[in-house]
């Protein structure tokens, strides 16, 4: 199976991510075979495997490289985030994932909420058939737990206007860091590395879950839709208000209102006024500045 | 808080459910109160607790009756059941369940899908804190899986006029059977119950389920609506056809083709004949002897 070009320089993480594919795929084995290849399809589609790749990484901070079990946790962290990723499309009625058809738009989304549910169970049935202990499964569905109260809390904030960067961040700490921060730690714990050196992979994939989420929250508002797998904008016309927006309305919050409030029936024009305005007030620049300063974070903790 | 009055004469029963229900509110705990509230109002909302009260009543076949674990386990089943339950009325668009307004239809689909999602987790949270030993969450998980094949087997053959017996059962089987055997055999294991003794527990724990769910869906067909909290005849519009109507369609399957085809456009007076023709077919007498037979089967492995 082809690895995203990005990994193209290491061949190492190459090998590891094409077994943490392998194990995926002898674990996903759902009986209606055409839903079963759209499932294989979307792990295929060019996924970045980065989650994996963070948790393969960090396996290699302690003295032991216990390989099959850190491939089994990383496998793990991907079909779940793949479970998220299919009922988040539920939720968002998208077409498109990863430049291919959605399971929700293929199938419908009954077909699309019981995908996930058994997506879920698998990650869990992978790390009990793997884990060295009852507290490692613990700890990871009390992980997931916090994933899924921020995924619950982005709904409670939708059409907030009066949403803070603390509370952004606040979400996306909940929605997408804390899932790099298991994947680190995970891998990190599986090497028999340190306390010290576990938090530490802890902090490390969380700075860079937070890095990361910005970065993902500004391409919606800067890249084209042919560029990526889904079309621009989307967040704001479902009234998730996400960083560049929020600092772009700090003191100017009654020239954006009036857009904001048309929700989905915002047109074209109205979003092209919409990224002038964020444009105008740094909203983009500012974003983008803290996602490195996470990025230096990160990079500090090593 | 008021259990089912069906466990009125059971009061050690009911100290146990009271213990199941305790340990479920102290882990439920979503950020945005409303929605707590709207899931413990499902928990109260005259739930019967079978699947508790069936570990519950397993876990005094062995000699250790280690009371904390099996509530803990108990509390999980029934916090999986209840999981699936919200992520059914997402799939099966249902108004009302147990009589109050469903998750999906108060706060839209959004919410249901997380808060479903949510609930699985909290089911392997509530597991892992308390198992001991990491086959009994790969048990777990591998039963769950199996639930979910059920519903995903369930989508596959909606609107299929050419079902059979065979395949109904086989469908009830992942769907419900695995989870109330889950349940009797998780409370035997808990209770350091023999081998035998664990294998006995899931054969009544499945025989009884599927005794259940024939029962369940031979109300389907036979109650009005303001005697359960869910509307009559709503499997057959959405394509789920089960045992009265598969018996009745048993060598008169032209007669019922042309009803069954209009779907979701099905009239009061489309509902009514075909009614009429389950019970010229004796449709809903032999669901009735099969369940009878089942629950039979149930007692002998005592």
């Amino acid at each position: 199976m082809q690895l995203h070009p990005m990994w193209d320089n290491y061949p190492n993480l190459q090998i590891d991510l094409q077994a943490v594919l392998t194990t995926i795929e002898k674990n996903v084995q759902i009986r209606d075979k055409q839903v079963e290849q759209n499932v294989k399809a979307l792990i295929q589609a060019g996924g970045k495997l980065l989650r994996p790749a963070y948790a393969m990484l960090a396996a290699q901070i302690g003295p032991d490289n216990n390989r099959d079990r850190a491939i089994a946790v990383a496998a793990a962290l991907e079909v779940l985030h793949m479970a998220t990723l299919i009922h988040d499309d539920v939720v968002d009625d998208a077409p498109t994932r990863r430049g291919i058809e959605t399971i929700h738009s293929k199938y419908g989304r009954n077909y699309a909420v019981y995908t996930g549910d058994y997506l879920f169970c698998i990650c869990f049935k992978i790390l009990s058939s793997h884990a060295d202990s009852v507290s490692t499964i613990e700890f990871n569905s009390k992980s997931i737990e916090k994933i899924l109260m921020g995924e619950l809390d982005q709904m409670r904030t939708r059409y907030d206007l009066k949403v803070t960067v603390r509370q952004y961040l606040s979400r996306i700490s909940g929605k997408t860091a804390q899932l790099f921060a298991l994947s680190t730690y995970s891998g990190a714990l599986q090497s028999k590395a340190t306390r010290f050196q576990t938090r530490n992979a802890w902090n490390v994939g969380h700075y860079l879950g937070m890095a990361f989420q910005i970065i993902d929250d500004v391409l919606d508002y800067t890249s084209s839709n042919d560029g990526l797998g889904k079309p621009v904008l989307n967040d704001v016309k479902q009234g998730v208000y996400t960083l560049p927006l929020i600092y772009a309305m700090q003191g100017n919050a009654a020239l954006f209102h009036p857009l904001l409030e048309k929700g989905l029936d915002m047109t074209d024009a109205d979003l092209k006024e919409l990224l002038e305005l964020i444009t105008k007030y740094n909203g983009v620049d500012k974003a983008f500045a803290l996602a490195n300063k996470y990025t230096k974070k990160a990079l500090k903790e090593n």
